[in-house]
C-alpha cells in the first residue's frame, strides 16, 4: 500500500523527507490510540444517527475500529512513521481492513477537533488514575501518622528548633498538601470532561451531528460553546501542568525533609535498604537517591508548564501546529508525578523512625520557650514583656547549658517572682504539647481527632473516572 | 520612641544596618495593612471571647485599631522602615496610641499565622476584584459579538484562511476563555478561604481560642485542619499566580489577533486615537502600544509563577523566610491581570470593525472547500474521495483565478457530472456559515443562542466577596 | 552472567523493582556510550601512567574498551536495563569481554568524575555541530540578502509599515541574530572544555594520576580546579541550555514573520510545496507547520532551562542524584534546536519572495515621513517642529488618499513654502533608502558591504572541534 | 507649560488617561536618566561634527544636559509622569531649559535606538559592579578558605558523610562557581558594549552621523552592524539574566549548606547576630532569615529570566512595544543579585566555624572506606574487588559499632591477611586527606596552592568597566 498524506491532494511536490521526520508526532501520540478508537466509535454512531453512514456501514466501521484496538493492545498493529500521526495511522488501516467504507469516518470532523477529544479522553483519565495514586500515599501518610501520633519531636521553622510537635503531626501536615492536590484535580476535571468533537476545523460541523449523544457516549459532561475556541484550547493541559507542578512542589518538600531527616547529624530516621543505592566508590554510602530524584524531577514539571505556557503564548487563533508540542511536556508531567507518588508512598511506608532520636531532639532548642512567655501571660503580664523576659530567661539557661524545666525555681524567680512548680512542668515539652487543644494543633489527642477525619474523607472522596477507555464500543 | 525589634529580646548585638535593608518587607506589604488590622480586630475579638482581654482591654485594642485605619487610610500614618514589616509598624504604634494594653495583643499568635491569614484575605478581595473585572470584559465581548454576529469574517488556521466564520463568532471564543478564568478563580476562592490564624508559629495557640469565632468574624469559610501546614502552604499564592498566568495567556493571543488585524495588510479593525499611540520619529504612525504592552505582559506574569514555583521549591517545613519573596509575584500578576483586563475592554469597547474588509477576506482563500466535500459527500461520495476531487477542483479555479462559485458548471461537472445549481450556492461563504447548524458552530442564528446564554450567565454568575475588608469593625 | 550493581556490597535486601525502574538512566544516557569509552581509554592511559596498571593489563582494557565500541556502533552491545547505567553496562560488559582485569578500571575514580566527564565530552563536540549548523544557516541567509538586497520592503515597528528598507537588510538582521549565538557558544565552549577526571567521588583520587595528560589525551583546555565543585557543577549545562533558549527565541521571531508573510493578507513570500503541510478537512491550505513548530518548539526549550535552573537551585555540594535529571533536558535543548536550525535553512533557501508585492506595500503607510522631517531639518526647521509639520502634512496625504510623493507641490508649499522638486523626489522609498548611508544601514549599497563582510566573517570563523569522540584510541 | 506627547503630531483625540497610566515607563526608566544625558551629550556632539548643529547650538544643548544632570542628581527634576518616560522628560525639560535649540536634539534618531543605547550604557557599568562585588565575595571566601584550610570536614554526597576534606576546600569549591559567574559576565560585556545610535527608528539615520566618533564618545567598542537587529535586539538584556540566574543558583546552594551547617543537628557553624533575625513568638530563635531570603530570590531571579525571555518569544522585527517591560525584570535580576552577594560577603566573613565539631563529624560516617578500597589495589586486588570487600569490612564496623581505624587489625586480617598498621593508619581521616596529592584535590598542601592561585587571580584579573557615567561632559 502507498502511504499518502491524508492531505495530500492539492500538493504537486512530495514532502521533503526532512519535513516528514520534523513533523512526525507518532513516536508519542500513539499512546492515544484506545482514545482516538474510542472517539471514532462515537462519531461513527453519530454519524449513523444523523444518517450519514448506514447501520451497516456503522457496523463495519465499529468491527474495523474493534480489530485496530485489538491490533493495538497486541502490539500487532502496523504503525508507520510516514503516516506522521496516530490518527492518520488508524485511519489508513482502517480503510486497509475495511476498504472504501473506512473513507467515510472522517466526515463531519477533522484532525483539530478530532485531537481535542483524543487528549481530553487521556487526561481525564489520567487525572482519576493520578486522584487514586494521591489516595493510596495519604493512606500511607494517615497510617505513619497514626503509629507515630504520640512520637515527640521538633517543629521547626527557619530549620532551626521552634516548638514541639508530633511526627503524627507532621505527617499529617503532608496529608493536607495533598488534599488540596486531589481538589485541583477534581476542579480541573470539571474543564477538561468537555467535548470538542463536532467543532470540526474551526467553525462547526456542517452534517446535523448530534453532539449530546457523542458526549454521552463518551461521557462527557458538557459540550464545547465555541467551534473556535474549541480547537484552539489547550487551558486543560496547562490547568494539568499546572495542578503537577504544585503536586511535585509538595513532594519537593516531603523529599527534602526525609532526606535531611536521614543524614547523619538529624538520623530522625532510617531508610529500608531496598529504597536506597549505594556508592560505586564508598562501600559504606546509604544514599537517598529516590528522594533526590523525586526532589529533582520537580525541576522536570515545573519545565512542562513553562515549555506549555510559553507555546501558548500569543498565538491567533485557531488552531496553529504549535500546538502539536502541548503533547510531550503534559505527558512528561503526569508520568513524573505518578512515579513519584509511588515512590514516596513506598518510602513513607518503610521508612523507620527512631523515636529516641526525635525525642531527644525534641528536648534540645528551647522549644517551650512559647510556653514560658504564654505562662507569664496567663499570670497577667502583657505579651510582648512576658515575650522580652522569656527571652532573657532562655539566654540564662543558654549560659548555665541547662534546659528550661532544668532551671533550679530560685533562678526563675529572680526573673520573676511569681515562679511556681507549674511552671516547671509548663516547661516540659510534652506537657507543652498537650495543652495545645486547638483545632488543628500538634496535640495528639487533637492530631488523633485528625486522623479519624482523614480516614473518613478517603472513603468517602470519590476518585473521577469516567467511563473505562477500554470498555466495550458496542 | 527607641524601635525595637519585637524579637529583639535575646540579641546582644543589633541588627547590621545592611541586613535591615536586605530583610526589610515594608515597601510591599504596607499594601496588606488594612487586613493586617481587620485580622488583628477579629484575634483581639476572640482573645476576649477566650478571657484572655478582659471587655475593657478589647475596647482600647479595638479603638485603637481604628484610629490606625483611619490614619493609614489618610496617609499619615508614621511608616518606619526599621520596623521591618507592616505588621511590627501596627503593634507598635498600637503601643504608641493605647500603652500596654497593645502589648497583649500578639499573645497566641505568631507572625507566622498571622502574615498567612493577612495574605489569604488580600487575596480573597482580589479573587472578587478579578471576576468582576472578567465580567466586565465578557460583557463588553458580548456586546460586540451581538453587532457582528452576522459580520462575515474569515477563520484562520495556521494564520491562512480556512472557513468563514462571523466576527461575532470570533468574539464568542474570547468569551469562552475568559468563563474558564472566572471559573479557575471561583474554584482557586475556595482553597485561598480558609483560616489560618490559631496556627500560632507552627504548633497551635496555646490558649483555647475559638477559632470557628474567627473564621466568621473574618468569613472564612473554612478552618485549616494542621497548624504546620497552615504556616508552611502558599499553594494559595502559587495557585492565583496560574490562574493570572492562564488569563494573561489568553489576553495575549486577543492583543496579537488584534494586533494582527490593524496591521496594514489586514486592516480588520481601526483602533480609536485614544487607544494607540504614535512615534517620535514617524509622524503617521499609529501603533497599538497598549496591546503590545498587554502582550509582553504576560511574559511578566510567566515569571511571577516561576518565581513562586522556585521559591517553595524543596523548603522544609514550617515557615522559612524564603516565604518572605511569595508577596511581590503575586501582587504584580493580580496588578498586571487587572490593568490588562481593563486595556482590553476598552480597547474591544470602542475598535472600529471595518464589516467589508472583512467580507472580502472571507472570500478569499477558496474557504468553502470543505463545503464542496460535505456536497460531495451527501451525495454519496465517501468523504476521503471527496476530498481528494475538491482538492483537485480547487487547484483548477485557483488556476483559473477565481472564486469557487464563480466556476462555470460546466467545469465542476467535468470534474463531478452530478454538479447542479445547488452547488454554486452552497460554495459561497454565507451560504456555508448558515449551513453549520450543530451546537457551538459559527452559523449566525447558533451564535445568537450562544450570546442570550452568555448574557444569562453574566447575569446568574456571582462574583465571589467575603465581607468587605473596610466594612465596620465592631 | 548475574547482573549486579556496582555498588552493591553493603546492601542485604535487593533494590526493590520499584527503585530499579524509577531510577534507571539508561534509556537516555546510552548515548553517551562513545564518550564513556574515550573517558574510559584515556583514564586506563593514565592508570598505566601511574603504574597502576602494568602494560599488558592497559593493552587488555583498550582492545576490550575498542570491542564495546565496535558493538556500540554495530548495534550488537547486550544493553541491560537493569545494570541502571551506561557506566555500569560498559564496564560489566568490559569484565566480560577481558575477565578480572576489567575490574582494576574504576580504579581511582567514581562515577561522579566519570559522569560529569562523558557529559562535558558530549556537550562539547555539540557545541561544534551547533556551530556548524548555524554557519550554514547563516550562509542561506547571506545567499538569500545578496539576491533579495534591492528588494523594496517596508520595515515594520509595532507590525506598522514604518520606513522603507530591503529584504536583504531584514535578512541581514536575522544573521546578526545567529552571530550572536554563534558567539555565546564559543565562550561557553571555553566553560565545557575542562576536565573533572580524577576528582573521584568528591575529594580528589587517592592515586597519583597525572590529571595533565589524561586532559591532552582527551583534548581538554583546563583542569578542574576542585574537585568538589568539579562533580557537583552543571553550570555548563544550564549554560548550554540558555544558548538554546536564546537561539531558539531568534528562531521563533524568524519563524513569526515568515509565517506572517505567508500568511494571505501579506503574501511577501510562498513557502515551496515541499515544507509545508496541507488539511485533511481543507484541501486548499498550504500551512506552514514546519515554522509553527519551529515557533512552538521554543517554549520546548524554555522549558528545558527552567527545568536545569530548577534542579540546581539549593543543592548542597557534591553530587545528589537530583543531577540525573539534567540529562534530558540539555539533550532535548541541543536536539530540538538543531532540528529547528536545519528547517529554517531548509526554508529560508527555498521560499519565494514576492518582490512586487513587497514593493507595493513599501508604498503604503506613509514610510518616508520620516524624510519628509529629515528634509526640513535640512532646511533648517528643528527637528520636533519639523516632525510636527510632517504630521500634518501625512494627515493631508491621508485625506486626500494619496502617497506623501503624489502630493502636489502647491499644497506642500502651503504647509512649507520652500518646497520644491527635491522635497518629493526625496519622498520616494527607493530615494529614501538610497539616503541612508550610515554604518549599519538599510541602504543597499550598505547592506552589500555587510553581506561582504559576512562571507568574510563565515570564512574566517572556526566552530569549535576538539578532537572527534570517533578518532582511534591508541 | 502644557506636557505634549512627543509623537502627538496627528492624533485628535487626546489619549486616554487610562492608556497613560498604562503605558508610562518613568517610575522605573527614570533610574536611567544619568545614561540617557550622557548619551544624547555623544549624540549632540556627533550631529556637530555632522554640521547639523552649529558650535553654538551644541555648546547650549551640552549646558542644557549638564544643568538637567544636576537637577537630577539633586532631586530637584521636575519629572512629569504623563511624559510617559526618561527620554521625553528630559527632552521636554532642555526645551523648557534652552528654547527651540532643545527640539534640535532629536535630529537622526529614535526612541528606538535611544533607548538601546541607555539600556546598554546601564547595563554595561551594572556588569562591572556586579563583577567587583563578585570579587570582594571571592576575597572573603579566599580569607576564609585559608584560615580553615586544615579544618578538617566530612565532605557529603547524597547529604552522607562521603569522605573527609577541609572547610578550606569546600569554600574554595564556592570560589570556584563565582569564577565562572565573573568569566559569564565577561563574556555578556562584549556583546552588550556595542553601539546602536545611529540606527534610528529601524532603518539607519538619514544623517551622516560619524558612529565610529559616537562609539569613542561613549565607550562602546563595537558599532552594531544592521540597523534592524539594533533597535529589536535584547539578548544582551536577556543574557545577562541568565548570568544573574546562574550566579542566584549558586548563592541559593551556598547558602542552603550554611543553613544546614547552622542548624541543631549539624552545628558546624555558628552566624553572628548581626546577621541574624529571631522570632516574634520564640525568643530563643536565632534564624538565618538572610540567608533564607538569599535562597528565595533565586526564585526571583529565574522569573525574571523567564519573563524576558517570553517577552521576545516570536516577536516580529522591529520594535514592538513589548519589549517596555524588558527593564523591570533585568534591573530587578541585578538588584537582587548584587545585594545577595553583599550578604554572602557579610556572613562568610563572619560566620564562626566550630573546628571541633567539623572534625567530630569527619570521624563518622566510614569517610574513609575509599581509602581502604585503594590500600586492597595497591595490594594489587582489583578496583571491583576491592571495593565489594571494603564494603563488608564496613559493616563489619558497622556491627561492632567501631571506627574503621579502631578495628583490631585480627578482625581486619580475617577479611584480608595482608593487613597492617599501614593500612591503620591509612584509615584516619587526616591521613586519607593527605594522600590525595592531585590537582585539585581537598589535600591541604594542595589547597593551599589553589588559594595561591586565587590570590593572584584576584590581582590579576580587571573588573570592565567603560568609561564611568558621571565623567565630565565636555
Amino acid at each position: 500500500m502507498k502511504k499518502e498524506k491524508l492531505w495530500g491532494g492539492r500538493f504537486s511536490a512530495s514532502a521533503e523527507k526532512a519535513l516528514e521526520e520534523f513533523s512526525c508526532s507518532l513516536h508519542f501520540d500513539k499512546r492515544l490510540a484506545a482514545y482516538d478508537l474510542r472517539g471514532s466509535w462515537a462519531h461513527a454512531k453519530t454519524l449513523a444517527k444523523a444518517e450519514v453512514l448506514s447501520a451497516d456501514e456503522l457496523r463495519q466501521i465499529i468491527d474495523g475500529l474493534k480489530r485496530i484496538r485489538w491490533e493495538v493492545k497486541n502490539d500487532s498493529f502496523p504503525w508507520h512513521a510516514e503516516l506522521e500521526d496516530v490518527h492518520t495511522n488508524i485511519e489508513a488501516r482502517l480503510c486497509e481492513l475495511i476498504g472504501d467504507v473506512g473513507k467515510k469516518l472522517h466526515t463531519g470532523r477533522s484532525r483539530n477537533d478530532q485531537i481535542a477529544t483524543d487528549l481530553r479522553l487521556y487526561l481525564r483519565g489520567n487525572v482519576g488514575v493520578m486522584q487514586l495514586a494521591i489516595h493510596s500515599l495519604q493512606d500511607a501518610i494517615v497510617r505513619r501518622a497514626e503509629e507515630e501520633r504520640a512520637s515527640l519531636m521538633p517543629g521547626f521553622t527557619h530549620l532551626q528548633p521552634a516548638q514541639a510537635i508530633t511526627f503524627g503531626h507532621h505527617a499529617m501536615a503532608w496529608f493536607e498538601m495533598l488534599k488540596r492536590d486531589f481538589s485541583r484535580l477534581d476542579d480541573s476535571y470539571k474543564r477538561i470532561n468537555c467535548l470538542p468533537l463536532g467543532s470540526a476545523a474551526l467553525a462547526g460541523s456542517g452534517f446535523a451531528l448530534d453532539r449530546r449523544y457523542t458526549a454521552e457516549l463518551l461521557g462527557f459532561d458538557e459540550l464545547s460553546d465555541n467551534s473556535l475556541d474549541a480547537v484552539s484550547d489547550r487551558d486543560f493541559a496547562v490547568e494539568l501542568c499546572a495542578d503537577c507542578a504544585l503536586l511535585m512542589m509538595h513532594l519537593s518538600r516531603m523529599a527534602e525533609e526525609i532526606i535531611l531527616w536521614c543524614s547523619q547529624p538529624f538520623s530522625f530516621v532510617e531508610l529500608p535498604d531496598s529504597w536506597c543505592t549505594g556508592s560505586s566508590l564508598m562501600p559504606q554510602k546509604k544514599n537517598p537517591d529516590a528522594l533526590e530524584l523525586v526532589r529533582g524531577k520537580s525541576g522536570r514539571v515545573y519545565g512542562d508548564l513553562v515549555a506549555l505556557l510559553t507555546i501558548m503564548k500569543a498565538q491567533p487563533l485557531a488552531y496553529n501546529r504549535d500546538n502539536q508540542e502541548d503533547k510531550e511536556p503534559v505527558f512528561d508531567a503526569i508520568d513524573s508525578s505518578l512515579a513519584c507518588i509511588r515512590v514516596m508512598k513506598g518510602i513513607i511506608s518503610s521508612m523507620r523512625v527512631d523515636r529516641k532520636r526525635l525525642a531527644e531532639a525534641a528536648q534540645m532548642g528551647y522549644t517551650t520557650a512559647t510556653d514560658l512567655a504564654d505562662y507569664l501571660v496567663r499570670k497577667g503580664m502583657p505579651f510582648r514583656d512576658a515575650h522580652a523576659l522569656s527571652g532573657r530567661i532562655v539566654c540564662h539557661a543558654l549560659e548555665r547549658g541547662c534546659r528550661l524545666w532544668e532551671l533550679p525555681l530560685s533562678d526563675l524567680r529572680a526573673f520573676y517572682p511569681g515562679a511556681d512548680e507549674g511552671l516547671l512542668r509548663a516547661l516540659r515539652p510534652v506537657q507543652s504539647l498537650n495543652s495545645k487543644a486547638i483545632h488543628g494543633s500538634a496535640a495528639p489527642q487533637e492530631v488523633m481527632k485528625r486522623i479519624q477525619a482523614a480516614r473518613l474523607y478517603l472513603q468517602e472522596t470519590t476518585c473521577r473516572g469516567g467511563p473505562s477507555v477500554t470498555s466495550i464500543m458496542r
